[in-house]
């Protein structure tokens, strides 16, 4: 299949580029390498030494003698330069992953929550409307969030995406309707996610476009079997206080004997899932798209949950650090309960990777391997969700690390 | 009270920054005049002749003494002027009518579904996001629209913003919930009021913004008391097929004795309030906020519902003019029942007025007595909902009273 991903430099999005080259699509990377910008603009790095774009397409041209394609646009800004590539291209599918995708950035300043909503809006609804333009029929996969969701406790397992509820009539009899589930976004960036649903719903329906959204949980791991071919094909590793993801975060505190620092009472229940099975997730859903005329066929795209006070339990336990406790900079219930469905991706055939085995070869294979490209000082949290919970981030950044001369 | 309202130039804006005036507040227009700048495009204006803004307001201090500032400034790409200028005002209440609100236009072509997007996206998160880093109390008031309901008869009254629904448990037991009532948009434009509606409950929940939406119907009449004071005072009055509502499309062909024009079956039923309605909606709105904390308080802002062939009827009955029925360049079904709830404006005083009563001012006084500027090529709807429906458009066009040598 002709496949664009767009997003294609980012962390889900590399590995994905490999994932489908490798199966023998023929895959188009459309990007504006902002993921790049952004570190450049807080001053951060991937913990794995990443190189250009140009440099990584030209070693997996060498390592696997296929080609990937890389097209600089920006997708949100540049419509009309959208139009034309898709003209020319006509992919058969899309990846759309050229969202900006950290909620504690989104939630930074109000400078990045309007440049989240503006760039991510506008990045999908480009994409549909040049579609319906165009006339073409691509299968429009998306990389949705389990945020949309929220995580409140409702004590029912979160299906995947739909939701039946009965609805009272004015005759007084009960009628049964499955409609999109409750869109309870926990930040800017979430809140863009449930605005991408409504888009998808409309043009479903209106223009029969078809749609994929992939609720994905938390991703983790580095590697796929891709990735692997070449030290210079390595994936990014976020650790940072906005991009690092929690259980990044635990991994890299592990690798240089730094407590592990749990937020709140690290009761959170959060869903996960290894980027390998990720990758493996966008082929199964490239695979079987929905009918034309089908409303968005919707994934949960996550594996296992797990709180987050567990997850440092088993990081410790691994590496022999111990947890610490700090304040919560994110305005959520303390503790929540969080049951799944997945069960769609599993029909299909996936075997997920669990954390528990997966865990050490990160812990020794990453955070190990890399540990002294480790700058501590980037690992805490810095952005609060209201200015009320920004000013506790100092009690946050009082236990940096860094002053701990690692 | 201070009150900014964004989009004061505007059909419901001018008539409720009038109103709002007389009433005693102390009231600030902030426009682009982006809706003049769309006339111009589409080469149509408005059948009621109109003044530049800064007139207008000339006008109203001559007649009434009071005075409206004016502020010139484009709410979606100027986020930095418009902090700014909301850190100067500091209104207690601002009106958001910044939006473009035709769904034909926002159907017409790819540009202006994306220029719909984009605009009326972050028209609103910019405002939002604003008063939160200012950290301002502001009473957001948003003028939302009926057509986020859908116009699907479940056999159900639509119930003001939110809807209470059964979900069964894990465990078997059904608890109800009150959900934010299923976004179904007929339009880009619709759909873009969905997503508002997301906006308005993450920041009332994240950061107390106190919001108020206001699902309103289609808007008929011209005049309002204040409009009335000075003709230079008067309302706009659309009549194309892309901006005027379907009985301001009556009204105009009544007056010049061309066949009343129905798309489809005219089986369509829609809510409808007149804008001397819309304005003191508005201010009992105004007048009645939700607590800090709050989630949005939701009102249907309508007052009658109607289906287009019976509102054909009375215009055909008042004026004489026969009726035609044409293909539906909408997609959308072609019978629909609607009971919708208004009980929480009825409750707060409003005494509707009815097209029954009203209709015959509008015939006479404002189709009839400015017939004479009626552009009869502008009447046909233009902007089919898909390029299939697009092909339908020719044969409507090929009814084009114009060609009648009217």
């Amino acid at each position: 299949m002709r496949v664009a991903v767009f997003g294609g430099d980012g962390f889900v999005g590399w590995p994905t580029c490999l994932h489908l080259s490798n199966a023998g699509h023929d895959v188009t990377i459309v990007d504006n390498l902002s993921r790049r910008r952004i570190d450049t603009e807080l001053g951060v790095q991937s913990l794995t030494p990443m190189d250009s774009i140009q440099e990584r397409l030209r070693i997996w041209k060498q390592v696997s003698g296929k080609t990937i394609r890389f097209e600089l646009l920006d997708i949100a800004t540049e419509y009309t330069r959208v139009k034309l590539w898709l003209d020319e291209f006509r992919p058969d599918a899309l990846v759309h992953l050229a969202q900006q995708r950290a909620a504690p950035y989104s939630m930074k300043s109000d400078r990045l929550k309007t440049y989240t909503v503006n760039n991510n809006t506008n990045a999908t609804h480009n994409l549909l409307s040049a579609l319906v333009e165009l006339g073409l029929d691509t299968h429009f996969i998306h990389l949705g969030t389990m945020g949309v969701y929220g995580y409140s406790d409702i004590g029912a397992t979160i299906p995947e995406g739909y939701l039946t509820v009965n609805v009272r009539l004015d005759d007084g009899q009960e009628v049964s309707r499955k409609i999109l589930y409750p869109a309870d976004p926990g930040s800017v960036y979430h809140m863009t996610k449930c605005m991408d649903q409504i888009m998808f719903a409309f043009y479903a329906n209106n223009d029969q476009i078809r749609a994929t959204d992939l609720h994905q949980g938390i991703v983790w791991g580095t590697h796929t079997d891709q990735t692997r071919r070449h030290e210079q094909l390595v994936n990014r590793f976020d650790y940072d206080g906005d991009y690092g993801t929690v259980l990044n975060r635990f991994l890299i505190q592990a690798a240089i004997k730094h407590p592990l620092t749990v937020h709140g009472t690290g009761g959170q229940t959060r869903a996960f899932i290894h980027i390998q099975d990720s990758v493996r997730c966008i082929e199964l859903a490239l695979n079987n798209p929905p009918a034309r005329g089908e409303r968005p066929k919707i994934f949960n795209q996550m594996t296992e949950v797990f709180r987050i006070r567990d997850l440092a339990k088993l990081v410790s336990e691994l590496s022999g650090v111990e947890i610490v406790y700090l304040p919560n900079p994110r305005k959520e219930a303390s503790e929540n309960d969080m049951k799944v469905a997945n069960q769609q991706f599993l029909d299909l055939g996936l075997e997920p990777i669990t954390l528990q085995v997966g865990m050490l070869e990160e812990l020794v294979h990453v955070a190990g391997k890399y540990a002294h490209r480790i700058d501590a000082s980037k690992i805490p949290a810095q952005s609060g969700w209201t200015a009320d919970l920004q000013s506790r981030i100092s009690t946050i950044v009082d236990f940096n690390p860094a002053q701990r001369k690692v």
